[in-house]
């Protein structure tokens, strides 16, 4: 399991309306997978680099159609637990108005809550070059904690570029409960990636200056902080100097899957060694792509997709 | 609340696949709702009767789609309760072949399963002419356990007739567990529905022949039992008199539902006075018509559709 | 318009449901077009023949949707009307169960219905071999009557071979009005065609045998009268001697436009002067394909197919 | 029955493509139903209020589609007539372009049109805090025309708010037709709405100043007199005071149904005391959501979603 | 066949997806048919010209769809030659994102390719008002260029209009391999249309100004050249003089037939005797019209909406 | 590579019609994709065992969408070879009506036919337990007969177990050419499968007894031959004793990939050791399952499901 970037977290059904409405009106609904670190390692494999995926999944149908999908695109599933006591995790996604989509999860009492420090094995986290890892796995159990911090631990010794992107989930946790989990993750990780509204809730500062939240998330320890302003594009820490990653115009679409496509095109040009600014704007080139087609994974890139965009329009 | 049928039971929402397959492929389902209860609930009020379901949704669009559902067909959904702590229950169902249909749930901690004899009041049951009640909900939960109860007593005191349908669930509960308290049921009935296979596992006794199921039934203390027999129609122990129902012929389509159907075409005409023979008849009709069409409940007929098919061969 | 079949009558848009069950349910539905006499033309088109149709459209899209159509299907629309005063009609299917469909009409005051005798032209009626109707246009207004009625004059007075298919719609008229129209039709009528119920409403005998009803129509005056029985094939008066026509056996998924279908075969052989009994055999293979396939005239076949399947089972 | 609103109308079935293109592509459609008084009726439900609607359908299952989905939106039925001589009336929607609609209606000799004043019952109107009505149903019949005027009688006589909304049809009279009713009914209105198209026609001068208009308007004697003017927002004559009501920003994907949703989100302000000015910021909020999703009525918000939005940016 | 306009090219059967994605990801797709030639076509007779096709299609499904399509549009097929010895073309369209499209072509070896100089009957050229050619049709084989000279050859004898489309495709041809060859097109053209780009590769000049690109291709020979700016409109130069043609404003949905049905708007008033300065606004308009409509040819006006549209909005 | 079947062939991109109706109609198809040696691999991976497709796809969506396919069902795709060069094949399934389904090409020039003896590695087919061929692939060129002797001559040197399904397609050969072909692959199997249609072809006899038939075929050198009846089950011919395979019941859905899916029930059992017996028993029941689901492959069953019918009444 030599890949260039591994996570760990919970990927779940997603059943998302195929009309705009209230979702109680009933009818079609396509049945897919969602989460956000399947789609950071779907990304990296999309991007030609290589990627695994370790989680829990239940031993049913919508367990074996995110293991299908995850084969199909290629992400390494070797270090995938299939847990018979627990169901696969659901999502539900109601596109309430042209750009509004809201989200409900059946995730509770799910497997892949059931993410446990035995799930993560010293053999793979030492052989991909970058650990990756986001701010939704310390809020789905007290085991997942655990695991997402022992995964950060056997980074450490050996010697791996750890990744923490701080997704937030106020269904999960509240400010005051994820703050201290964050902070801790933060001074681990070598590479952190927060929205300019995260930034705020952590450094608990209403939506702060976007350069003066990556400095202070900066000073807590990371090599490189990424603070991501959506349609106004990103601002970089990169140990100590301060710049801007300019916005690449994109038809948006679904803008769900912005920051993990982001994040995929980060890694697998850190991973290939290239430098902070080029891998900076290999992020935003695949989340602008990303972004221009429904669905959080699915639009992703090829790399030559976006070798083709670099310096020119994104795909219009 | 003067109804003909007052039932308690869980409904959740119900994602169908739209293709024959295994629901690992993903791509188009349906959502809309399942509940045996409810289904006997709208199978009376397209008859013409009336009817009212009771029991907990969650504060949730899934929740609102069954109340919307139920509101469409004419169901009182006054005594309904709406709890804020827990998601409305999920039931997947793959359609595996041209005839096999396979179903999971996501019910385990759901609003639904939260039914408890607080939500049991004395003036619903009272002012009803038929408590009906399924096997399925004391398997839920210990509180929905005791809200069976409950009913099934405010109901005798009031002189009320009761009516419990079997509907064994081996997802919810053994044999073993399940005996003891079904037996329970059926002492309070004074009508009892079950196939051959549930009165078998409550006998205990090898696909017994279903005169005899009928007999040992009927031998518990209720009025009525009836022994269904699919395709091959139906077995009845009539305060002692044993009679057949003959089958209806039937384009079949979709088996789930039959039963719930033909408890609801008994009920209603029961509840109008007519004589269980009459009853029977009009409830094998009703199963006939609605599993000629796809959906739970989708297909059940009005009063006009059985008056034209009695003693004719059913909606070919 | 040197045709081998000439049709005059109304054609409506078809609004037909995706789903099997009550319409009350919405949902996705299908808009085409629909009308007995099309689906003969198009049957013969399909089959090499050439035919023309006449009739009212509305200066609308569904009228637009019906031209469209036809020339798509190489029937010739010469002498089609299109009246701004009137809505092209509609008709709506339900498809109550698995073999249960339902029709209802909005064609009380449409465009079809004001069909009249100055719409019936004798260069087009004289330049056909065959002058084909349906019991259905007398029904649907006094012009359309009238209309019907001064086709039949100029297709004799020209000596053209005249074809009546009663197709009796309780919808428009009852027995009692119906019968004194299509016994005059009959009378002037060289080919008759009629299902078995249809003649015992017309010879107001409950469901004769067919072979008496048969010659009871024959005696009226038409050279050939077809009964025909559904499953159990067709029985032939041919001048005066009978004969069966064996059924075909076909997967049945749409019994609607069986009978057009039939006329339609039975027709295109007529015109190229073959034998009444081919004509016959043409006729149950065309109708046996036409009814393994959705929609009234979707799945006619073309002359290649029919050669193929002659003599043969047809389409399984 | 008593209600925040009671409205009188023709609620018919719709069709609506769901590709964009001609009509004459035909092809999938989705049946459901539309009507103005309808949309009103549901937008007061949503948002926490009751209402009923009275209007006359046929006993067929359009008519039957229309009282299960104002039953599931909790509208009152009570009042509604069901006609077995006539067809429920048909909408058809043709979405020609990606933002313009065309329609052309199945409804001169529908059941709706048959609304006729015995339908307009006391008890129902004054047990109404407020009365609407649309300036269509006057130009559907005689009778519905009757029908309006007593209902506008019997609520003046009980001292009820009246509402009209003007909705001038061309489909159905001519600006010549229409003035002098529509003129009757503003005069016996306390609460007027019009576009500003209608009250140029209304005032037969060439798209007037907004603030003239409403002024014109208001002198016919209206307690408020609201003025629409799309994405500009609209005026508002409040007994001599004039005001303007900002637009709110909305992602327009349907406009169909934006003045009916508009009216709802006032009247149910007005019905709970709410002063003008803040009944006018909830009627824009509530239009703003409804036309961010496609259907007429299907997006129509809650209270809740209200609440979130007012002072926001709605839904995006 | 006294036809407006004829035209010679190849017509393929079009599977289009249904959902934005790759189309790897399988699914749904929509089978219908595309062709720059048959979009002119069928452009001509909807705003009430007359046109005919000259192509070759396989004698299969693909090239019956075509045929149907063809006739439905009222374009006369007479002279189709169906090839039993090669398939009709297929081209696939991928939806990348919300505006970019991806075809690839199966037409190497098709049916469509094969059209031959013998094809090109003097008796149809001869017998239309304007011949219309574009630069597609001689990338297609040795003896499909052949067939395209024979045209122009035998227009010019006949003393007929000539319009060449430049239609550079980068799938079929160098700019190097197409530039002598269009070259001679232009010279036998009256009427020269191109966009920018195709001005730019022609003239091997980087993105020239409208005006000298017009001027350049003017000086070769045609008496009218249109350099097409896409939003921005086009440019003219008719007979020495030069125009601007100003864009219209549109809903833009789906750019794939914008030329082609700009080409049909300019001829069909061309074949009418308008000036061109009047047949380059109908031209406008017409496209502005079809590209607010998904499909290349589905959305293409009537003459009532051009004229409707004429100096009004287009379309919104 | 180490796995229990290696295959080499094409796979195709398949479109087929959602709805029945001739392909002309248009409309909605589905992507998806097509191959007997695919389906065979997928059927052997599903089952629990290893499985390796050797086959050459275009560098194109539709290879793409093979490949995803492929990994997503966990067969080995190392040795497949992607040409820049040609097109994936394709595949258009028409369902001419409910059960006839009638299929055309577009593969004659395809990448797929480009297989070569240098795309058949002596590691690849050394280290699979069994070597499966079908008779397809030396019908597709030159070079693809050449790789599939290759195949046979390196699995004879190992010692492997061949496996050949005759699979005769009369679109690709006559029989007189496929026939001495077949025989010598024949020759080199040491398993055969045929149709009893294709036993007929081969032994030049018609439709000979399908004993006699097995007992010719065998003779040629297979250690098993069997020849296959579809619904009257199989004859097998086992080192010259000859034994019946008796039928599953299956509610046939879709009969396309039932040989297929028998040859890999077949083989996983063969592969594990156990005895051509219960090989053939499970080679019934997986076929069984797969023709009761609609698609070619989707539908081929677990070792569970497999298990769990054992005996039983298949899948009903």
């Amino acid at each position: 399991m030599t890949v260039d970037v591994i996570t760990y977290g919970e990927t779940m059904g997603l059943f998302e309306s195929e009309r705009i409405g209230p979702l109680r009106m009933g009818g079609s609904m396509r049945l897919s997978m969602a989460g956000a670190e399947t789609t950071v390692a779907i990304g990296v494999t999309r991007l030609g680099g290589s990627a695994a995926w370790v989680g829990v999944v239940g031993d049913d149908e919508v367990g074996r159609l995110i293991l299908r999908t995850l084969r199909a695109e290629q992400v390494n599933t070797e270090g995938v637990v299939i847990d018979p006591e627990a169901p696969t995790g659901l999502l539900l996604k109601e596109r309430r108005s042209a750009d509004v989509s809201r989200v409900s999860y059946y995730r509770r009492h799910s497997a892949g809550a059931r993410l446990a420090p035995e799930h993560v094995l010293p053999e793979h986290v030492t052989q991909a070059r970058i650990l990756h890892l986001s701010g939704i796995t310390p809020a789905l159990s007290e085991s997942a904690r655990a695991a997402v911090f022992r995964a950060l631990e056997l980074a450490a010794q050996a010697g791996r570029t750890t990744c923490v992107d701080l997704n937030y989930r106020s269904a999960l946790w509240t400010p005051m409960e994820a703050r201290p989990i964050l902070m801790e993750l933060i001074k681990r990780a070598d590479i952190v990636l927060a929205t300019q509204k995260e930034a705020a809730i952590l450094t608990n500062l209403p939506m702060a200056d976007p350069f003066e939240a990556a400095t202070s998330l900066g000073r807590l320890g990371p090599r490189l902080v990424v603070v991501k302003r959506g349609a106004e594009g990103a601002v970089a820490w990169d140990d100590g100097r301060l710049h801007e990653v300019p916005p690449r115009p994109a038809h948006l679409l679904d803008p769900v899957g912005a920051g993990d496509s982001f994040a995929a095109g980060l890694l697998v040009d850190v991973a290939r060694g290239r430098t902070p600014q080029e891998a900076l704007e290999t992020a935003a080139t695949v989340a602008a792509v990303n972004v221009a087609c429904p669905g959080d994974w699915e639009g992703l890139p090829s790399r030559a997709e976006v070798d083709m965009l670099r310096g020119d329009d994104v795909l219009r």
